[in-house]
């Protein structure tokens, strides 16, 4: 036993217990908490922040992470966890006590101006607030430190080490290939859709939703699942992952996209390492490689026929007046139309990465400052006629219609298409490895892809980067044409494109 | 503005900010908390107490209370509030950490074993952790210090200021008076209880449950109900003060008076002063003066016949097929028997007080050392005989049937009881201050005695002692005398003892 790694071991579970608790107190927040108790919950969650805080960066932790940095005795996962610590710490150590309270401050104003400017359409009452949120991003950017981009500095926050330059060329593809390809489905007939919007009683889908999940291997008696405005997934350890969803009883996709989309997040923290509570190897490597676990079982699972073929028959007993005479076929079809739409959330799974390309150039535009917030709205409106081919209507359904950059989250947005295009790359991997997955699939026996992701993405937790867990898994970094061949081989087929079909490796 | 005070209200602040949110941890065990959670909760909760306690007895806190308690300048609730703290430190302060920590190892074990022992039948298998905790807690009575009965100590940490003697006065009254009375009661029929245990439909007695606590003034923009195996009421501020309740569907009484009950607690929460967020003046003066409340709505109210005369009409109408039939006056007799029985928690609001009188006879010996924990249960089976006149047929359902003891809560069950009988008093002084008081009840308007006990009690938190606050609502201390007359005066009309009726004031 080292006694020091001991020492730094208990140090890392005092944190995450305090940082466990404040989780809680917004889970409730979302879940249950009645109004009026909004503003002693602010305090009692910013009085846990400030202590995660203080203890992270206190003396304390630095002489002991300075200490075992030096200790070759520390074995590959010891040191490795010591290292992202460290680097965690340096990071956090670089800010100063004002700088984060005018940074708190400012987000807070920022969130409430957004709010009122969503509400009364009118991006001008934002404006103000939100240059001062680019002007501390930039600011953060320098504290933080980059050596390309300012822009890096910040996407290193929820996608450590990717840069800004490769985020770049991965839209460069999208832009060459997913434009032209969304442009020639738009010649083709759609698919009809009305089967998804029929009326689906409330308590119906609830039940089917806790179906679903069990059937993906979310373990109820690590976890539950509740009703909230926006589904998340959160947890306090591996052992309760949480997840909630929403129902519309006249869109069943919402609870379905919500249901196994939350349900990937949890089945990713529930199979991280339990024994290591605290530590960085029990926990996630990045919002990209966290967003690849929900959008493999959402896109590559949920919205495909092998899925569909084990679990249409289940949805026609639940829903006989809806669903009795259509096939798992035509359901397969109506989930799966392609259009460009003006909101992100509801957009299809393709169309969903020119919205988020979007956000992306203005946003590193705005860092760089070769655009001004006083443009935005009409740098935005034109990306959308460019891009998706839509006119924006209104502020509310163009540059307001997301939370985040109110919330100080810039740099954000493109882990949401990283994950999209790692779940391809890893999917494809499982294909190859696990043999007669879809058939599996189709028979509703989702334990074997579940197993292999344990294996080779959650155990480790943050052992390994993303970059690296990629190659370990498949050989290469995040390569798009995964992805591509992925989409063109789905929905050639859906819309009858034969010509742009693509094999399978 | 004094600094010095504002120093001390925002560290008293914080660490309310921190207990509260240990207490959601709480709460979230209760209700919603997945199994598998249950070990990162509990380190969760004991960092989150290390914290506060840390806080609390920390170095700044102490210069702060030294000073400030020698200052003039202030008010009359500064300095109550300053001289509350101070005490509370001071206690704090005499525990060595050796101490605290063989006592919460000793109540863990403690509490496996009583669980295992309950469900085994077998008093062996807890009796040498309980010899444990008998020993610790005459320690910590040691520590506290006391001038007359170590079990002085042990009672002012639930109920300060209360003395072992005034305890045994009051329950030599019990036994005077209420012994006796609830013989001759023996000897008249039973009232038919039939109609309290046909079968009640979940959901409507939940949504019943709700409506009486809406009635009662229960503010649900400022808490929520919920099942739990066991009901209670926990808060995180005065505008987050949430209640549980539990539904039998063959006996409605679980719900009934487990919803008024403990809407009773909350109505006392939710009435403190918010303004005063983490001071004394914004927390309940004892459990004593706790349960007062509970009790009040339960019993003096919700046991009355006036609210039931306001409220049958509408249970008929929820349960036509049960109660159709019957008066509010049936309702009334049915829910109104006294019957000696085996079981604290389920025993009519007479004979409860025998069952709380055994358990401080009992505490009371085994502190001073009059019996050891290996005559307990012989000890225990013969006052049952004595007072209640039953045979305890098991451990089980005998000296293991409450948790308390393996919590290590030795001095908590009189409070039970105090509660009880300071219900009667304020309800009797309530009765006299409020004009037509039965009548507004009968009619379903409970808001005017809930302002009375907002006025009287709630808004003063802990500026008066549970002394002070009798005293200058009822210009005596605890009588016994209310309660006894509320007891006969309702139970001799109930049992047509017309001899026994006693004139109230």
């Amino acid at each position: 036993m080292n006694r020091k790694y001991e020492e730094y071991r208990s140090l890392m579970q005092k944190i995450s217990d305090v940082s466990y608790a404040n989780a809680l107190l917004s889970w409730d927040q979302e879940v249950s908490m009645p109004p009026k108790g909004a503003a002693a919950r602010a305090r009692q969650s910013a009085t846990l922040s400030g202590i995660t805080h203080d203890l992270f960066t206190g003396e304390k932790t630095g002489t002991l992470l300075e200490e075992l940095s030096g200790d070759k005795t520390l074995s590959f996962s010891e040191a490795r966890n010591v290292a992202e610590t460290y680097k965690s710490y340096k990071k956090a150590k670089k800010y100063s006590t004002d700088f984060v309270i005018t940074l708190s401050k400012t987000i807070s104003e920022s969130f409430e101006a957004w709010n009122r400017a969503k509400k009364e359409n009118n991006f001008s009452i934002f404006a103000p607030l939100l240059e001062k949120i680019i002007k501390l991003k930039r600011e953060e950017a320098g504290i933080l430190g980059y050596t390309e981009h300012p822009y890096d500095a910040l996407l290193d926050q929820f996608e450590p080490e990717a840069k800004t330059k490769d985020v770049e060329r991965i839209f460069e593809d999208v832009k060459k290939e997913l434009v032209p390809f969304v442009k020639e489905i738009a010649t083709h007939p759609q698919p009809e859709q009305g089967i998804m919007f029929m009326h689906y009683p409330r308590q119906k889908q609830w039940d089917l939703g806790i179906e679903l999940l069990k059937q993906m291997g979310y373990d109820f008696e690590a976890g539950r699942q509740d009703i909230s405005t926006h589904p998340f997934t959160t947890n306090f350890g591996a052992l309760d992952v949480r997840v909630t969803t929403r129902i519309n009883e006249h869109d069943l996709g919402e609870m379905l996209w919500s249901c196994i989309h939350e349900g990937g997040h949890a089945l990713y923290e529930q199979g991280l390492n339990n024994g290591d509570y605290g530590l960085p190897s029990s926990e996630s490597i990045s919002l990209g490689i966290h967003e690849s676990q929900s959008r493999l079982w959402e896109n590559n699972v949920g919205r495909s026929l092998p899925y569909w073929k084990a679990n249409f028959p289940r949805l026609q007993q639940i829903f006989p007046e809806n669903l009795g005479k259509a096939s798992a076929e035509d359901f397969y079809k109506a989930m799966n139309t392609v259009k460009p739409s003006l909101i992100r959330t509801s957009a299809d799974e393709l169309t969903y990465h020119f919205h988020i390309l979007i956000r992306f150039e203005l946003e590193k535009a705005l860092i760089e400052g070769s655009l001004e917030v006083k443009d935005l709205t009409s740098a935005w409106n034109k990306k959308y006629k460019e891009y998706l081919g839509v006119d924006v209507p209104s502020d509310s359904k163009g540059v307001l219609q997301d939370i985040h950059w109110s919330h100080g989250l810039i740099g954000y947005f493109p882990t949401y298409s990283l994950g999209s295009f790692y779940a391809a790359q890893f999917y494809s991997k499982a294909s190859a490895d696990i043999p007669g997955l879809e058939d599996q699939i189709s028979k509703g026996q989702l334990k074997p892809l579940l197993g292999w992701l344990r294996e080779n993405i959650h155990q480790h937790g943050k052992l390994y980067s993303s970059e690296e867990i990629s190659k370990r898994i498949t050989g290469e970094k995040l390569n798009f044409k995964y992805f591509l061949r992925y989409a063109k081989n789905k929905y050639a087929a859906l819309y009858n494109l034969k010509a742009e079909t693509e094999k399978t490796s």
